[in-house]
């Protein structure tokens, strides 16, 4: 594939020690360019001018799939979790190399989502052309502009997140979060979604961008405490429903760049296997925002406090020794503001071991070979 | 819901040290039963009597969805893969507990699977119990006979595994990759899957218990491989395609017993993060099978070789340091035979640890409570 090149010394990280801090810190403006001039404040829906999908196509789409590698998958979940939710079209994400190597069932009635920060990685293009190849029909969802994704897709929505230096993504994984919250009430207001419930969504992203400000402003805590739990060798992030893909790309941050071993498992599946790791040794990370979930989720915490395991909740209430608290929005956009302090807990354990913040060892920032 | 009890005192280990070497030791006999009497050899289809689906409905059926928790839940992404590869219908596994707490769009025209040893876990019967509620049709895919999953679902098939009693689950996985194994042909031959290539399933199915044997033999040299293993805190399992759910059922079961964090990811998503984790200290178990993919998974060894890790590969050939090599079958079921050397390698390692096989800690055989 052909590559575009953003060259390094183009930008500097001016006056942030790395470009990732500076990325995280960029998060309110990405935000602000993502949402700019999709919101429709008369029919509280969004538009998303190269979508090129008119309504009566839209309502013939009788299921969503979401493709993408790393961040960029576990961003494609939460756009899966919006679009079922907002639209009530089954949608699910799948890694795009998974795909394309299992010679899956392409089905005309099914949307296909490609989802990539630089356009260009390898297993992502590839399955976006096997499924054109099969006549299925996909949207890009890409930062960079012109890009071989973009090219390849049938029509798609950019980020406008600006240019991602860091190899960990942090602002093109919130970008991408939000241009699927748009793409859901968009079509959530074609299908069943109330123009009440199209008006309160639409306010919802509308905050974001003071509410990250606001989860900037906890940075010298978070980091405290990411100093703290640098000591640690392996971690467990845990979630459930909207909070699980949170603790995916939270487990995925901490594993890229502080090198410990942090792994993500769904909250209810801790007592049919994982449970048996806790110990004081291997602390766990909860995701626990304040829905109709939190009995569930306080339940967990109990189950691996009674272990001797400590529990660090990232959530809308204090609940325990360690807690970070974010603002809250609708339940809805939850996935969107709560791994905003998980970037910042990975990037400060980073920091505090000494570690190549932005080169983590053995990653690329695109995987642009096979 | 009512529990049927199994008193363990009414078995016993004859003469093996703990259960779960017992029920490993049974698989070839439990494989037998779960085949007897289903497999047709004038059609080269497979008859599951409780399935109450005629070839009309069965037809119609658009997509399967597959619910259970823990070694249940990845067994049933064997099954989905299996099913869409056979029968070329879209299918896809997910935790019980995820489905039933994110209100999903329940579908006519998809056909749900429930999967539990138990028959009594809690969450896969509370998911049952809504699908059912909404309209949907769910087959029921249990060792227990009469247990509340069989009894709530439409219909279904027994694995006939008879009782396991170690919480790590071995035969019972096993038992129910086959039975998917035999609806995915059944679905199979009702839909495009050729004759002679339902024979040739068929055939390959028979194979099983006297390759099963075959793989037993090695148990000395699992059990010394395990016993260096054991040092290790931390472990990556990889896998692609069919062998993506072998890793993550290795792994867990690896979790369960040793209490090693053992993390399955895919082996193409390894360079998305992971990698970054790969060190003297970190080996990775490799799922290798000689199929189209093999060239693939030889790079991936290469690159967690150059970042100095150590790999144990399980597959069809010798491919380096430490491999277990398992008798080739149709690739298709391949992720019936490949965990197997995995469930040695867990409980050796588990007794060179000392710990408690049949019974460790925090972890209950059973989840009958929400």
């Amino acid at each position: 594939p052909s590559v575009i090149e953003t060259e390094d010394a183009a930008y500097d990280a001016e006056g942030y020690t790395h470009f990732m801090r500076k990325e995280i810190h960029e998060q309110p403006a990405a935000v602000e360019r993502a949402l700019r001039g999709r919101l429709d404040g008369r029919f509280h829906t969004a538009h998303l001018g190269g979508l090129d999908l008119d309504p009566r196509e839209a309502r013939a789409i009788r299921r969503v799939k979401i493709l993408g590698c790393g961040s960029a998958y576990y961003a494609g979940q939460v756009g899966a979790q919006l679009i079922e939710e907002l639209a009530r079209i089954p949608a699910d994400a799948e890694p795009a190399s998974e795909f394309r190597y299992r010679n899956p069932v392409v089905e005309a009635d099914t949307l296909y989502i490609a989802v990539s920060q630089s356009g260009e990685t390898y297993d992502t293009l590839a399955a976006v052309q096997e499924l054109r190849r099969k006549g299925g029909r996909v949207l890009g969802v890409v930062n960079a502009v012109g890009s071989a994704i973009a090219r390849e897709c049938d029509g798609g929505v950019y980020l406008h997140a600006g240019p991602e230096i860091a190899v960990a993504s942090t602002k093109a994984y919130t970008s991408t979060a939000v241009v699927f919250a748009l793409l859901a009430l968009h079509l959530g207001r074609i299908h069943d979604l109330s123009p009440a419930d199209g008006r309160r969504i639409a306010e919802g992203l509308r905050a974001l961008p003071g509410q990250i400000e606001e989860i900037l402003r906890q940075e010298d805590r978070i980091a405290a405490l990411a100093a703290d739990l640098a000591k640690y060798r392996s971690m467990l992030f845990v979630g459930r429903v909207r909070g699980w893909p949170v603790a995916r790309e939270g487990a995925q941050k901490l594993k890229e760049v502080s090198y410990i071993h942090a792994e993500a498992y769904p909250a209810s599946e801790l007592k049919h296997g994982p449970l048996a790791l806790i110990s004081p040794d291997l602390p766990a990370v909860a995701i626990v925002p304040d829905d109709e979930l939190l009995d569930k989720n306080r339940s967990t915490l109990g189950e691996i406090r009674a272990r001797h395991g400590r529990v660090i909740t990232i959530g809308h209430t204090e609940t325990g020794e360690d807690s970070v608290v974010v603002p809250k929005n609708e339940p809805e956009l939850d996935a969107i503001l709560l791994p905003i302090p998980l970037q910042l807990l990975a990037y400060h354990a980073a920091v505090a071991l000494g570690h190549d913040v932005d080169k983590p060892r053995n990653l690329a920032k695109s995987v642009t070979v096979d």
